[in-house]
């Protein structure tokens, strides 16, 4: 058998490199490095009172190590070999004095190299020892010497959710990776093997909360028949540290409860929410909690009587009390579309702080429109400073080429935690405003669906990691988080790691260049938001339409958003306002969301606005040859199987980079009438084909 | 590795047994077996022309031997081990005389041992190499002597068939299996890896042909966008010897075509399908043809012009031409409700016997209403001797209890295929009647999705598995195409064999017993077809309300279907209406199909009506917790991933049948006001609480 194993996969082709087992991959070693792991790890030892986490923490050991070590890896009751050790137990004599701290926040652990070299992974609580264990095994994975051990960590933020959007169909809105992998139809009586192996890869990055539903909710989700489906979801992810949160809809005790009110100041509606609570924490003790989304994009509310955003959160956090938290999406946009769209969440709810309750979470985008490939920071995070708020991104591609193309999104992630000076003083990043307390939280729109690889591509393996990693140290580099996402998805193959980490750095610019250069936003199609638009203007309400957001003309092309135009720049602080106004930097990455230009004013680039523009789109088309360029380069470094599937999809995006360049070219060109610049190719097609395309069964709707 | 190998999967345990490899499981065999076959396979020689299909032959036998002997097969010029040979070729020298035959349809093949020994697969064209090279590793799999061999098998039906009813959403009418695994959305661009395992499957069993889009089908499905995704289809599955198919929406030359009419008569949409014929043809050469739903469940029609079924039929058979064939479905009711529902097809269709040209298939349902648990043969099938017959079965359990209940159907399919005396001839069964020419026909709709598992449960793999091995020899016995499912998929263990082989085959029938015993039919929920709801009566039209089918009341139930009755019976050729008029046979399987009784009417049983509706309810019950403990009793026989996923959905079945036991017994009893037999418990709940349960997030619509 062993020479099969080496030629083909054990268990026979059909069990091709699927991408099934994400960075969780626990292959062979090299020969020089197994003799280490094998020296330090002739068996386990495990101090900590026994429990599911523990349980969860010494099979995951056992699953690699008997691996690596080409026989079970035994459990002893004391001995040499790798010790789990709980710092309440007598084990803790072994370690140095420093694991002994007790740690802000659950999860922190250490992973020392004892007298001897024996390894021991040490925390104050189980979940850190199931973290310890994953970081443990992250570092054979990439065969990192052992002796760069001792390593430590802790997570600086108390929540590290993933929201799904599930609906109970099994759809996923803005899912572009298969249906619902939680299965609701077959829920409670069939849990699908496959949630432990979820749970597995959400504890290895350190997530620690699930949002299981869309937020566009109905309130059926609150109905007994769903709570025992959510009940079965929270006992299997419970072991993993992982608590289940609920999406609400705000009228549920009218939706479901019969009441003639939703009004959070109405008597019966707080009993309603009260007895709903104590229904849910009876069949999940460890509740997360709910997420709402009210009064936005027609759902229901505290505005519908008259109430404020403050009043429906705490009345909510008042049924859940200290059990658990609310979670209140700042994600709205007023009625009346008057007001310049990206300044209505700060206009709704700064003036709402100091009036959320404790236990309540104010949720806001990364930006202040919606998941755009590039966006200033939400100004509200500088705006709100005794509220404790969340901070929302997207992993799911809604804006960023569903799962088709490659854009790796830390990069994005990294921009909106590290805006610097947000604060008044200088100090207070997006890092630091989003994890100051015991309720801190950071959420991604997960992209994970039923597909076998999870996120339905490989490359979107990546954006799941990468959130759950900057989620638990904001402070980690895009870079850093690429480097050893490649060597435990594909391979500890430095040459590997050299070729694809930089590819997936620059993805992300690239995605921005075929779509959205030079800050401008939401030119997609209408509702699949699928492929280029910038020509729709007819939609219900004025900023729906891309044309709201280009305001191309003969004239020029932007939004003036300084004190001249819509004044949003007034919403930031000084310093990062001065920073957004700013158009000297040559990678002028919002000029166009800031600023209104005329087609022929001169850029800090020496080009025409016009240039720039059509010099930028043909920049990203570039950018995705080269991708693809570089990874038929690594035909024979990377198994056949996901090698052809990158591939296959790389394929697509030269298409659809080159679709959105010319459709988005030939209808600026409609306005600008200016010529393209030399050397640039007209479009394939006029710009009636571009409009006339469209696509009924775009998926994530 | 060798001994992680055998502890573990090699691969790992995220690498359970999840059921993604179906019976195409190629395990280590027992060490006394593997030394034969070691023997007579030190290597592999192709004597054939090369093909894409002798490599896809050639890629599977290298697959399972180099698992089987721990070392790759190699491929040698000439010399000992398997021979591959084309009988065109100068290796038949070395075969039995009898291999030279030509055979009556592609894919007949032998399996020979010649002297010495040595195994060789032979046939008369590739598609046979590649059915015998499946043949041997079944063979193999099952861990039968060598020795047993020649084996040799040839097609009995030309077009053996798997009908997808999926959406270019992604959705599947009447699926239970998660999301089409065609992946229409990413087609052409990206074909999932996964559809050459989906060949493979169908190939292994023999199937040939797949209509890849729901026969509710927009037009669409035709335009040139939509033909590029059918083509990269075509390209993946040729090598394995399917032709695919496409729903074709009648209506098209208008709906797409931007005709004024489809009238067939009309030159201009004469010439319409002829182009859009060829065109087709000029992206998939092997293009099977068209399958049509018309004039059925408001799908459009040639009888919306005043046309018949065969002038339809025929104007779409010349566009084909010789390339292609028409698939016309006969499952039609007529909008007019006064004429019995299960008599509609035969009057729609008989009369049309001889109209249809040579290339058109009339396609039925096995039975005459529309897949219930059990049904009378349809009468269509004795009554077109000059018509080419197609048979539709549904292997997707759209009425027997979704993905969850486990239901083996092979014994349903041989009931329709075997039904003796269907012919006035006493001969012509229905095997015999779908089995006549070069255009024989066996349809199955597909249940096969996105799940890992392909079914939504390890059981629903038997049913698309007996479907291909009774369309490729109707002969075959529900029972021993179960023993050889097991052991393919499980394990060739006899006492696994001999304890699951009698569940499957007794499970029909409690399904019968626990939703629609003694011949009922048609009682459950609208729209969704989920759960128990006899008590419906209130749907557009009547013969779609369950009250309709079962006229149960204050006296009786049942339906009169002789002479004094709808007279459905009439239908039949005398024998077979004789045989079911008969109601002496004390299985009683169709007893209310065909007959009304009064509640105190005594049976063959010895018991009165009422009782003996209690009796089986409760039997159907008793039948699902006898399978429950069956299975529980094969736990460490079964790997414990599948055990527990098949143990799960037996408690789910647990708890269903006796919902549907209850309900229809709460239901059946309002009307007779009589009291249940000695020893049957009351339903648990009162009728109200049954009939108000709603489920309306139940998949598969």
């Amino acid at each position: 058998m062993a020479g099969a194993c080496a030629l083909l996969s054990c268990a026979g082709p059909a069990r091709a490199e699927d991408g099934y087992e994400l960075w969780m991959r626990y292959r062979p070693l090299s020969p020089f490095y197994v003799d280490g792991v094998a020296a330090v790890a002739p068996a386990l030892t495990i101090d900590a009172p026994p429990s599911a986490t523990v349980d969860a923490a010494t099979s995951e050991l056992r699953r690699a190590f008997s691996v690596w070590l080409g026989r079970p890896l035994t459990i002893v009751n004391d001995g040499a070999g790798l010790l789990l050790c709980r710092v309440d137990r007598p084990c803790a004599e072994k370690l140095p004095k420093i694991a002994k701290k007790p740690p802000a926040l659950p999860g922190a652990f250490r992973v020392d190299r004892l007298n001897g070299g024996r390894i021991a992974i040490s925390a104050h609580d189980d979940i850190g020892l199931l973290y310890g264990s994953f970081a443990l095994l992250r570092h054979i994975q990439q065969q990192v010497p052992l002796d760069d051990l001792p390593q430590s960590d802790a997570p600086r933020a108390a929540i590290r959710m993933l929201d799904h959007w599930d609906n109970l169909n099994g759809s996923v809105e803005r899912g572009y990776a298969g249906r619902s992998i939680f299965q609701w139809w077959r829920l409670p009586g069939y849990v699908d093997p496959r949630l432990t192996d979820y749970a597995r890869a959400n504890a290895s990055i350190g997530i620690n909360a699930v949002a299981v539903n869309n937020v566009n909710a109905p309130a059926t989700f609150l109905a007994p028949r769903v709570i025992a489906k959510a009940k079965a979801l929270a006992d299997t992810l419970r072991p993993y540290g992982i608590r289940v949160y609920l999406s609400a809809r705000f009228s549920a005790p009218r939706d479901l409860g019969g009441l003639a009110t939703a009004d959070p100041l109405a008597p019966e509606v707080q009993r309603w929410w009260r007895a709903k609570a104590d229904e849910i924490y009876a069949e999940i003790p460890d509740f997360g909690g709910f997420l709402v989304k009210a009064n936005s994009e027609g759902q229901p509310g505290p505005q519908d009587y008259g109430r404020t955003h403050a009043d429906g959160a705490n009345m909510l956090a008042r049924a859940v009390g200290k059990r658990g938290i609310v979670i209140w999406r700042a994600f709205v946009y007023d009625p009346d579309p008057a007001v310049e769209r990206t300044m209505q969440a700060y206009n709704a709810f700064q003036p709402l702080d100091g009036k959320f309750d404790a236990n309540v979470v104010v949720q806001a985008k990364n930006g202040p429109l919606d998941f755009q490939p590039r966006e200033p920071v939400a100004p509200l995070f500088a705006a709100m400073p005794k509220t404790q708020l969340g901070l929302e991104l997207q992993i799911t591609k809604e804006y960023l080429g569903f799962s088709t193309h490659l854009a790796y999104l830390a990069p994005l992630f990294e921009e909106a935690l590290d805006t610097g000076g947000l604060g008044a003083d200088g100090r207070a990043t997006l890092a630091g405003v989003v994890t100051a307390g015991p309720t801190s939280l950071i959420a991604g729109v997960a992209n994970i669906g039923s597909d076998r690889n999870w996120s339905g591509s490989h490359f979107d393996q990546a954006n799941w990691y990468a959130f759950g990693r900057l989620a638990w140290d904001p402070a980690r580099s895009s870079e850093a988080i690429a480097r050893e996402w490649v060597a435990l998805t594909f391979a500890p193959d430095p040459p590997l790691i050299d070729a694809v980490v930089p590819m997936m750095l620059a993805s992300r610019q690239t995605v921005v260049d075929t779509m959205t250069p030079l800050g401008l936003a939401h030119l997609m199609g209408s509702d699949h938001h699928y492929g280029p638009a910038p020509w729709v203007d007819d939609l219900g309400r004025p900023d729906w339409n891309p044309v709201y957001y280009h305001r191309a003309d003969a004239e020029g092309i932007g939004f003036d958003r300084s004190a001249t135009g819509s004044s949003a720049l007034a919403q930031y602080p000084a310093a990062l306002a001065k920073r957004y106004a700013d158009d000297s930097d040559p990678a002028l990455p919002l000029l166009l969301w800031f600023h209104r230009k005329r087609w022929d004013d001169r850029l800090v680039t020496g080009r025409t606005v016009w240039d720039e523009l059509v010099v930028r789109y043909d920049r990203g088309v570039a950018g995705v040859d080269s991708m693809a360029v570089q990874w038929n380069g690594l035909r024979g470094r990377v198994d056949d199987q996901r090698h052809a599937e990158v591939a296959a999809l790389l394929k697509v995006q030269q298409n659809e980079s080159r679709w959105w360049r010319d459709a988005s070219i030939a209808y600026f060109q409609s306005l600008s009438r200016r010529p393209l610049p030399a050397g640039h190719a007209a479009p394939a097609h006029p710009l009636s084909w571009y409009r006339d395309q469209s696509f009924p069964e775009a998926p994530g709707i």
